[in-house]
């Protein structure tokens, strides 16, 4: 595939804008070919506008046409090979093995909301019968069931260069909610989006969707902030850093009608070592290492903070994690940014007059090496800005007088994606204690694994209390994602040719319902009002 | 019931403010004792620490000692007996059998959500099994469930006494979501909201919950703010205006950690008159007129504007309204600042240049008669102010030259509650072009019947896009309210005796659950990780 560097707006490629923007190698220290041009505003308009007209027909597609679109861009990215693999590799310095993985891991979601979608259950489909006779007043026939919101805006991650970004989850729950896409590239990637951004486009027009349906933007913050504002934005989803994740909530708060954003915006995701621990040591430091260490701490979900109470186990735990750090080997992050921010902020943590060094690297230059701090418990407590996130492979261990104090410690926690109990294996008062703090504080509690590596599953919660999401509520990944982009609708009284199928009497799709308050997937037994 | 005008704080009373607030009898034109307290801030300060305490046992009761809570609630509620009936009628001038039977849907829907949490399957609980041997990482075991969010502000509405405000739909769905409540009491009717708020504390200290469950809170604006602001609070619920609900909004989003704010705040609830209706008319004439007027047009679903294409059918409905309405008696409204802004907003329209009065009753003295107005689509499209709501009995028609103008209108309008459609019966081509333009601007369509009356059921959609509800992704009426108050929790690898009863391998509740992504409410078969 060549790529040309524009703008791909619905079906059509665009280039108004100037080639400015250039793909970085991280690895090697250079800048790739070719240019990309950064959208203006005619563009951003024109992506919308087809979004928009592409909704009156995607959004009402069946669930078995938008599950074979899906399909089919899942087979275009495979079919992509090598060049795909090369492309990402290159333009995020992470190895092959990495991105093969992540490669498998972004198809299997795609096709994961196909078969989501063929089921149909998802829907909700809830029915509650007519009592004609029903005094004082008889009750209606009333049928509710999801629709989908309308266009979403989708920005690209920079630390999942295919899993969470182009046709990532944010994407694949869009559009198999029904929803178009205009997705905002990450600068950090182009190259790789550009590939799978054509993967989209050509899938949608093999299967016959609107032109529109999908758009892929190089845009600059000033024009990523107008799709944020665009009228015609019904969502917006996005995965990164905090400081950027909450420009676009309050943006989209600002608006005359405000709408919602998804954004999933990282967290410390403190490690509690609930005494006891030791007895699994040295699997748990072993474990700790790798987990902080893993994709150069580059994600959502690496383990920044550990929590310990002051024991001969948790000076064993500091020992043999810092004897597991040393081994692992310098290497290069995504963008020399997050390098920028990765080395500032460690040397933040180690110029801070409370926190003690415990092992940094040689710092290689261009590249990452882990390190490991110490602080107090009461002054990780009294400086918030210890629970800040460092992007990257720092872990701080916080250290604390007792029991009592750890859990002081939790109850002070801001809102994390993951919180991890390490223990003995054994169930003791502690952990029962320290669970519901743990609940109060995360959207997912891990016991004696680590918490990076996401499983994409129904069962999966990625996504946690403020600020660690703007939404709580949701996940950003597994099947219950698709729930961002829908809204329920009731219909009162319809004649069966007016319902959507999941809503119709025979039950025609074979999908689950609730029907007077029941699950069941019989057909409504009794005929409705209108016989049908 | 011997009423105090105190604050309700958990179990206590409490009274630090001054005695400036007096409930007002609109049909007779008098003050009524006693005079209640104004919250100060350390009572604010003292409802929400005491709920945020509560919390930590409140949201992890069972769902059986929730229901019995709620049954508790609703069987205290009718035990006031008629000495309710008369404080509610008299505080808002609505007649008894209303009363009463808005006192039947009240106690129905805390029935309805006891019945919910005993059947249990609406916490969504999900499992997806462990693959020990899976390659190249093994899959753990995870747990999904939906857990409460901590204590809730609740705003109570002016026009349901009692099925919108102290025990109504938003404090039932929040109670039954496990979230302690500190209920703001709407200054319309005082007396009948410390009466309600005196069975629900007692309910909740014969229940043995914790003390804080339930706070009742007589407060400024300025103290309502401080409600919104605390840092406990992690959710709020409001029906009222798009004035009062839009600056909650933009004080939740404003605060350091944001909090969901679910506001429903009303529309106009457009009908459209399809071509060929007039078949059935005189019914969509008496219909309309009744809807319009039902309860002095004091209904957020009340449907305000007609939209019809120029035409005889049209020229008949609009003389056959006219004829209904002339029949209606005047009314005394909620509140005289409610009957101001009605007569307010009908001056507005009455010396509207483009509108054309067609029928107001004589203006009685502090009681309100129906209005009815027309206006050509032309105008309608070009005045955004014509689109908003009038509260109250004042209907206008919107008169469009031909179907295509009608869809212009339908494709202008902003999010309602509800699109009604009236029709011949038939379903026609116009019909099935103007329904998915309802559905995009609506979160409940209506077909040949009115808006007014919300069922109370698991099919029922209230709410629609902003401005109608602050979010129209939930619904402040029926058994899905309850989500509004709780985000799901992954526990990944933990034993039985840690998980919620829901999660283990036994369901011992025999509720529904999705294990590997297929719904059942069989026990887990192959043994788990931790062979529970």
């Amino acid at each position: 595939m060549v790529l040309t560097g524009n703008q791909l707006i619905g079906f059509a490629e665009s280039c108004e804008g100037e080639r400015t923007l250039r793909a970085y190698a991280p690895a090697q220290g250079v800048d790739v070919e070719p240019s990309f041009a950064l959208s203006v505003t005619s563009e951003i308009e024109r992506a919308m506008t087809l979004a928009d007209r592409a909704f009156d027909t995607f959004g009402s597609t069946s669930q078995t046409t938008r599950a074979a679109l899906l399909d089919r861009i899942a087979d275009n990215i495979e079919a992509l090979g090598d060049a795909l693999v090369e492309r990402a590799c290159l333009e995020s310095a992470l190895p092959a093995g990495r991105i093969t993985g992540e490669r498998g891991r972004t198809t299997a979601q795609l096709r994961m909301f196909a078969g989501l979608l063929r089921d149909g259950t998802w829907r909700d489909a809830t029915i509650d019968l007519p009592q004609p006779d029903r005094q004082p007043a008889p009750k209606p026939d009333l049928r509710r069931i999801l629709v989908p919101l309308g266009p979403v805006v989708v920005f690209g991650a920079s630390n999942f260069p295919l899993a969470f970004s182009v046709a990532g989850g944010d994407t694949a729950s869009a559009l198999a909610a029904g929803c178009p896409v205009v997705f905002k590239a990450h600068p950090a990637h182009p190259g790789t989006s550009e590939m799978v951004g054509r993967a989209i486009v050509d899938a949608c027009q093999a299967e016959g969707m609107p032109d529109g349906t999908f758009s892929l933007l190089h845009a600059d913050p000033q024009h990523a902030q107008m799709l944020v504002e665009h009228p015609l934005t019904q969502a917006v989803a996005f995965t990164g850093s905090q400081a950027v994740g909450k420009t676009l909530v309050r943006l989209a708060a600002e608006r005359d009608t405000p709408i919602p954003v998804y954004a999933e915006m990282g967290s410390v995701n403190p490690v509690f070592l609930v005494p006891g621990f030791g007895s699994r040591l040295p699997a748990v430091a072993h474990g700790y290492a790798t987990s902080l260490t893993l994709g150069v701490g580059q994600f959502c979900t690496n383990p920044g903070v550990v929590v310990g109470v002051v024991s001969e186990e948790l000076e064993q735990f500091v020992v043999e994690t810092t004897e597991a750090l040393a081994k692992v080997a310098a290497a290069a992050m995504l963008t020399p940014g997050i390098l920028a921010a990765y080395q500032s902020g460690s040397h933040r943590l180690a110029e801070h007059p409370d926190v003690k060094t415990v092992f940094t690297g040689i710092q290689s230059d261009g590249q990452a090496t882990p390190s490991l701090f110490t602080t107090r418990a009461e002054t990780f407590l009294s400086d918030h800005t210890l629970g800040e996130e460092v992007f990257g492979p720092a872990g701080l261990v916080v250290v604390c007088d007792n029991f009592e104090q750890m859990k002081r410690v939790a109850r002070n926690l801001e809102g994390q994606l993951t919180v991890t109990l390490q223990t003995s294996g054994e169930v003791t008062d502690e952990e029962r204690e320290l669970l519901p703090l743990a609940v109060r504080k995360a959207g997912r509690i891990v016991r004696n694994s680590f918490p990076t590596g996401v499983e994409v599953c129904p069962a999966m919660q990625h996504g946690g209390p403020y600020p660690s999401s703007s939404n709580a509520r949701t996940t950003s990944v597994g099947t219950a994602a698709i729930l961002r982009f829908v809204r329920p609708v009731c219909y009162q009284d319809l004649p069966a040719d007016l319902l959507p199928e999941e809503l119709q009497d025979k039950n025609p799709l074979h999908i689950w319902r609730k029907i007077d308050g029941r699950l069941t997937h019989d057909p409504v037994r009794s005929p409705g009002v209108h016989g049908t």
